[in-house]
């Protein structure tokens, strides 16, 4: 299974990604703060920085409109060392080292950079190990994803695979069950059985899971629709299947 | 208890939220469409208003682009009669006539249209009879929020109000179990009962429940974070707990 290390995101905005890149131990270049910033967790940052020893310059805010891909850097922008995906491997070894069944995510082809970053911070808060999207992927590990995730593409591990279809092949080769959301899933999420090791594929906003991967997958289950909306938001519909695997795992 | 009957929302932009305001037989007044806009989602949206008799006009594309709010209009856009905001008694009334237990959700400042727009489509798909945003909230049914919605602005009766606290005393009275999210509830979600005439609360994306309203609810539950992220995005965490409810009501 090839998966590369590609390198992504180099830029982190806003104060929270900051502070979270700070916190994780990444290694930063340097730190560009708005001239007259004297917001709390600002100062925090600075704090952190000075004991890190990471340069810091201050700049005007329209240098910073300038160089602000999420047109939302509040005052703030880290350079740090591009983060590494990790392979399928890694994220299995990183459950086995915790002596856990492995628990991952799999986005197959997320469009929408804010509902990317969203499942990071799901599956970070629920214990993901890891997360796998595709290098096909309509979004990669933006500034945008990096934002939205609140920090959590610091803290999780990423595999970019060339096939989804073909990691899930290694992966149930690992004994790992492969659950996908659908709207014609036999059972509800509330009847599947989520114990043991398993990964969660998380289908595109418009399409859905794509037909070739569906038909990898060892179940699909459904989430019960009782409105007159026909579907959820990828990142909602993701969050209520991985937290599933939560409730299995706490009972 | 007062509530007032705003108006909001008289254009829809997209083709989904004009598809929804059509099928769902609320009136429009007229429908834009770009020129050479032959996508089948907007034939399809041309048969239904020819059969409703509603005016359509074809324009170009920068016309719509001008007058778009969301900035994705995808070459369309509706103009309807404004949506009228219920009460809290109609939202009770709606739930008594389908012999149901109530079933509310009330947001409590949400500040992002994408959250709130999220949170009424999770609402809808949950079979919620109503939601209730305070007039102070940072945000109103804007039409960011109908197209994050998915058009479920449209189906979800939503009742705006003076003092969400107020309400909180108001749906007491009415043997209304009020939930609230927050890192430091007693139970967590999986531990609490939902069953019964329940109101989630959904706090403000930074500061969460207000301190006034979170001493009003009768519970505070907490959703497991086992991650190096503290929280998670408001409309995940509200749909969590939303789709505890209806677990609670399958089982």
């Amino acid at each position: 299974m090839k998966s590369e290390n590609n390198k992504s995101m180099d830029k982190i905005e806003g104060r929270n990604p900051v502070m979270e890149a700070l916190r994780s131990g990444r290694t930063i270049d340097k730190i560009l703060v708005q001239k007259g910033e004297k917001q709390g967790s600002v100062i925090k940052i600075l704090a952190l920085a000075k004991e890190k020893r990471i340069a810091v310059s201050y700049v005007e805010k329209a240098k910073l409109d300038k160089l602000s891909t999420s047109h939302s850097h509040q005052g703030i922008i880290a350079y740090a060392a591009a983060k590494e995906y990790v392979s399928v491997s890694d994220i299995i070894k990183i459950a086995k080292s915790k002596n856990e069944h492995p628990f991952i995510v799999i986005c197959d082809d997320i469009a929408d950079p804010h509902n990317l970053g969203s499942i990071l911070r799901s599956a970070n808060a629920a214990g993901v190990h890891g997360v796998i999207i595709s290098k096909h992927n309509s979004v990669g590990l933006s500034a945008t994803v990096a934002k939205t995730s609140a920090g959590a593409v610091e803290f999780t591990p990423v595999a970019k695979v060339s096939s989804i279809a073909r990691t899930i092949e290694q992966l149930k080769k690992e004994n790992i069950w492969v659950v996908g959301a659908d709207m014609d899933g036999e059972n509800t999420i509330y009847t599947h059985d989520f114990s043991g090791s398993v990964a969660i594929v998380i289908g595109n906003e418009g399409k859905g899971i794509s037909h070739l991967v569906k038909e990898k997958c060892d179940f699909i289950v459904r989430i019960p629709m009782l409105g007159k909306i026909s579907s959820l938001n990828a990142s909602v519909a993701g969050a209520l299947m991985i937290y599933e695997v939560v409730r299995s795992r706490q009972n």
